[in-house]
């Protein structure tokens, strides 16, 4: 799951429930659904529920298969395997190239080398590394004395003057009260950006490297990587993120006197690499040329194994299909399961997929993604119109039963990968899914396959297996802007 | 912390509370005590919890100072601030000479180069540590196959034949719900066998490197160290732990074909190193022979800063002397504030002071160590007869409004450091303490200041110091042993 404003999404909620729009009229639970759709959904929900298939395409991805950044061999043996199994699947699959960074990490090491009440000898290890997109330092490292700011205002205000050839720390502390009561991503949006534009603002004011607090909610000396976004004309400077613990020791030595760290961070960027989407349609009986896209994003960081991000939403996406198939099942839009490359540092595999299909985007009828991991659903998220609300009634009380009844309308995309198709007008979906231990592992080392149950998998499969479903079969799928101005 | 059978404690911890030694009699609450000293208990009580001085020690200790094995320049520099503070309290400071270890961590890699399902180009990363104590491997390190094994029986049966020529993997989960149910030291105890004995017992088959499930409940893919115990007859083997999702990925893929492992461990047991244990003595007015020890261990592991192993301990005893001095108050027997060396590895420390101290350990009237973090304390673990129950009730009494008024008897030794001085016959104590997540941290890179919580470091310190105080002024301190049969 990547940085961006759209993840503003959850403050911009309508506090509309599925309820509150049938006000008033009390329908038959799934009276506006054929009888047949209804029984096909139940048959699929429970199926969905039962199924190991996403779990076992899970383990495969992270324990067989591992990290797959971009531009890696991780990443292309992921893309011939996902595309394999869906071929096994009998669907008509394809490879649509993406040209993607290569960044590979290299040696990454910091410690506090003066301080306050230092004794002979000794100087003070950091757990750090290096932000996605990182220039190196010299091999050999540098050191540097250091300035610790809590927010860009505290940046501005100290000035180049006490900035200018140090070593920035921005202190900002992610909220884990906020990410424990399900406001995981407001959270998160609150920290990032300094390690989107903390190098940049820093380099601005001729700070030589830029130091991050890891944006998540881990204390186990954790550090959470990701991208970090070098403005052209601002000079590049070296960025890494620090742990929680790290943040706190160097800002409390700050507080004590001058501090100087060394720092070395070795990475490098490579050539792009040429990479894939994997696109896999399972044609429509009666309206073929529809298209409904159910995906999750196949590369993922470094340092874990990808599992929650954003392995579960790829094995989800893939179960849906799976699951339809296995039961016999034939929708009458054509369901196209896509494994979007790149999607963490750089979002190439979409924007590609945006621009080489532009043309057919008007037959595009929704896109759901599934990017922040695999919790509990309690529903679904939908940026559509609000009639397209009651349309899915039927469907909200049918996954009532494994508590994923709840459909809420919110402002903007739900997903960075479908993001462009949002901006072109195609309804967007997610599962909406307890996010509160999200931020713990993700970008980091540990995000590993054990992260995700397996019944919890399986709910978010049923979730995106009965909407894609339901939107390749109900007769007027929502849309995304009323039907007079939508530019479908 | 260490590895010791005495940490079975909670096993046999004798269910009796003070309520119940005292059944049909109803004392008034402080009855016992003299008036004087229950009005200076209470002083000391509300001092001890508004007080901040051992947390300003543990700070120092730990970002100041940092990691403090054994022999390291950080071990030696924590020795000469201690001895320091303590003389600013106006103590008899001494260092008394101890000859530790020193062994030092180096490199350390591993990762999976074969297995099942493995594309081209790939290996998998594994994350672990060296095992204190742990030989190394050529610097280029080696790979061997590898045989997984959930205990010394699944081990003894596979035999020779299976287990000659590979690396073994002891993968023993610690058990969380036990942890979390506040039998951390139990869980412990069941998995620590493999960390201490593991090696040894793989190598006498045959094994060329021993690998242990990590011994502890994070699952943050961080690392637990620890000691490993090399028996004399037995070839040793590198040892490291991985962590708890590293032993997952391991075990997962030699269950589907075979799988090899390259380890590179390069640390390295340089010669002994001169050491102290610091000692410092609050002499006692009217008895000043008869002492009573309040004490933690100085020396931590390498990885983290060594917050709640073992730095609370220290300083809630340095707190112990410093709140009584603040005071003015003086005790009848003497106080000795013991920071010990090299609990982690070889409990150096503890066996010279009961050495040289032997002839005057009669006039030791007790001993109180902390070691077992700072979470919040409900009373105090004692290793004394039973009479002695009845004695402290007024204790219990007064430490009750901060929820520490619970005293337990068990049958064994309550701290590692002061073990030698309870097979000596010296009644032990040390505050009962929530443990539900000091395996979470110990021995971890994650060990670190803001694992611990001033103000329940505040409340260790009240119970260190109000049962330092008390011990030193009753005139019949609890015993270990009838007296009549006691070795004093």
């Amino acid at each position: 799951m990547r940085t961006s404003r759209l993840l503003f999404l959850f403050l911009l909620l309508v506090p509309l429930s599925l309820q509150a729009a049938s006000q008033g009229r009390r329908p038959s639970s799934t009276g506006r659904f054929s009888p047949e759709l209804t029984r096909e959904l139940d048959r699929l929900h429970k199926a969905a529920l039962e199924s190991t298939y996403a779990y076992s395409q899970l383990a495969h991805l992270t324990e067989n298969i591992g990290p797959r950044l971009s531009g890696s061999s991780q990443a292309a043996a992921a893309v011939q395997y996902v595309a394999g199994e869906l071929k096994r699947l009998g669907l008509e699959v394809r490879l649509e190239p993406v040209s993607v960074p290569h960044w590979v990490r290299g040696i990454e090491s910091g410690e506090i080398v003066q301080f306050q009440g230092q004794a002979s000898g000794i100087t003070q290890k950091l757990v750090l590394t290096a932000l996605g997109g990182s220039v190196a330092t010299p091999l050999e490292g540098f050191s540097a004395e250091v300035a610790v700011v809590d927010d860009f205002d505290q940046l501005n205000r100290l000035g180049r003057t006490a900035i200018s050839g140090k070593i920035v720390l921005f202190n900002a502390k992610f909220d884990k009260q906020m990410a424990s009561q399900g406001l995981g991503l407001e959270a998160y949006e609150q920290s990032v950006v300094y390690r989107g534009g903390g190098p940049t603002q820093a380099a601005r004011l001729g700070a030589v490297a830029c130091l991050v607090r890891s944006v998540g909610s881990a204390d186990y000396r954790l550090p959470h990587t990701g991208s970090t976004f070098y403005a052209d004309d601002a000079p590049k400077i070296p960025a890494a993120a620090v742990t929680a613990e790290d943040a706190d020791l160097i800002a409390h030595l700050a507080a004590q006197g001058p501090e100087r760290i060394h720092l070395t961070l070795t990475p490098q960027t490579l050539s792009n690499e040429p990479s894939y989407n994997v696109i896999a349609d399972l044609k429509g009986t009666t309206r073929p040329d529809q298209v409904l896209i159910v995906s999750g994003h196949l590369d993922s960081w470094d340092l874990g194994t990808g599992a929650i991000d954003d392995g579960a939403g790829v094995s989800a996406a893939m179960a849906a299909a799976q699951l339809i198939r296995a039961l016999g099942l034939h929708p009458q839009r054509t369901i196209r399961v896509i494994a979007w490359m790149n999607e963490e540092n750089g979002l190439a595999g979409a924007r590609a997929y945006a621009a080489d299909h532009s043309a057919e985007l008007k037959n595009h009828v929704a896109a759901i993604e599934s990017d922040l991991g695999a919790g509990h659903p309690t529903g679904i998220l939908a940026h559509i119109d609000r009639p397209g609300l009651e349309v899915l009634q039927p469907l909200g009380e049918i996954l009532k039963s494994s508590g994923a009844g709840s459909i809420r309308v919110t402002d903007g995309p739900v997903g960075a990968d479908i993001s462009p198709l949002d901006a072109a007008g195609v309804a967007g979906f997610s599962p909406l899914q307890d996010s509160r231990t999200y931020f713990n592992y993700h970008h980091t080392a540990a995000d590993t396959l054990d992260k995700v149950s397996p019944r919890e998998l399986a709910e978010n499969c049923a979730v995106m297996a009965l909407l894609a479903y339901t939107l390749a079969n109900i007769p007027e799928p929502p849309q995304l802007k009323p039907a007079a101005t939508a530019g479908h």
